[in-house]
C-alpha cells in the first residue's frame, strides 16, 4: 500500500504555491519590487477588483509576504512593504521575466531586467553558488532532504527508476 | 488621459502566468522535471482529477510547453515530453523550490536540489551571466525593452518618480 503521502504539502514548490495563492498574488509582488506599495497603485496597474486586491493583500500579508503600514492617519491609510521573506521572492519574478522575454516575445522584449545604478541590461541565470556553475534540468536532480517523509523518499524512489541516468540519491 | 495599457499583457512575467495557466500546470512541470511523462504518472502524484489533469496537459501542449507522443499502439497510449521551451521552465520551478525551502520548512527540507552525478547538494542563485554577480532586488530595475509600448514607457517612468533612488533608465 502507497503511504499516505502529499506531492503538494510536502513539497516546497507545493507549499510555495499555495502560499503566494494565485496569479494576482504573483503580479501584486512584481509590482511591489518596482517599488509600488499603495493600495491604489495596485489596482491601477492591475485593473483588478478592490474586493479581490483586497483579498490577495491580505493574505499575502498573513502570510509574511507584505508588512501594512499606516501611513496617513486622518483618513487612515494603508501600505503594504515587502518583508524580508517577500523580498526573498525575488528570484522567482526574475526567472518568469526571463521565461517570458525568450519565448513570448516574439517582437522583441517590452521589459527587461537592468542593473539599478547604471541601467546595464542584465542577463539572470541560475548558478551553484558554491561553484558558480549553471543549474539546468540536464544537470540538476530532486533529492530527498533530511526531514523527508518515508512517502517522499519512495517517491523520488520510484522518479529515479524512471530515469535510469540518474545517479543514486544517498542516504 | 492614459493610453491604453495592460500591465498583464504587456509584461513578460503576466504572459508567463498567463501562459502557464495556474497552479497545476507548473506542479505538473515540477513533475515532469522529475521524469515524469505519463498521464498516470502525473495523476499519481498529483491527487488531480482526470477531467482537470487532461485539460491542463491539452493546455501545456497546445502552448509549446510539452510535445503529446505516442508511446503505445493497441490500444493508443500517449506521453507528454518537455520541449525546449518547457525545458527553459526550470528556474522557475528551481526558484519556487529554493524559496519555499528557505521560507516555508521550519522543519527542515524535505526536497532539495542535487548534483545529477554525484547528488550533492547545490545552492542555487540567480547572477548576472555577464559578470556573475548576484542578480537582486536592491540591485536590478525592469527598465523599457526595445519594444516597450508608450504605456509601458510611462508606467515605468511613474515607477521610478515613486522610487527616487532609482537611476534614470536611459532610452
Amino acid at each position: 500500500m502507497q503511504p499516505k503521502f502529499s506531492s503538494i504539502t510536502e513539497c516546497p514548490v507545493g507549499r510555495a504555491l499555495e502560499t503566494v495563492g494565485e496569479w494576482w498574488s504573483m503580479l501584486i509582488l512584481r509590482d511591489a519590487f518596482q517599488g509600488m506599495t499603495r493600495f491604489d497603485e495596485f489596482e491601477q496597474s492591475l485593473g483588478i477588483a478592490p474586493n479581490i486586491l483586497s483579498r490577495r493583500l491580505a493574505r499575502l500579508t498573513e502570510s509574511g509576504m507584505f508588512i501594512r503600514r499606516r501611513y496617513r492617519d486622518r483618513p487612515p491609510r494603508y501600505e503594504y512593504v515587502l518583508t524580508p521573506k517577500g523580498k526573498d521572492f525575488f528570484p522567482v519574478i526574475v526567472a518568469l521575466l526571463g521565461w517570458g522575454n525568450k519565448h513570448l516575445a516574439p517582437g522583441g522584449k517590452t521589459v527587461v531586467l537592468a542593473n539599478r545604478d547604471d541601467t546595464c541590461p542584465l542577463d539572470p541565470i541560475i548558478v551553484n553558488a558554491i561553484d558558480m556553475h549553471p543549474v539546468t534540468s540536464t544537470n540538476a536532480v530532486l533529492v530527498p532532504g533530511p526531514r523527508a517523509s518515508r512517502g517522499m523518499r519512495q517517491r523520488l524512489a520510484s522518479l529515479k527508476a524512471m530515469n535510469p541516468d540518474v545517479a543514486p540519491a544517498g542516504n
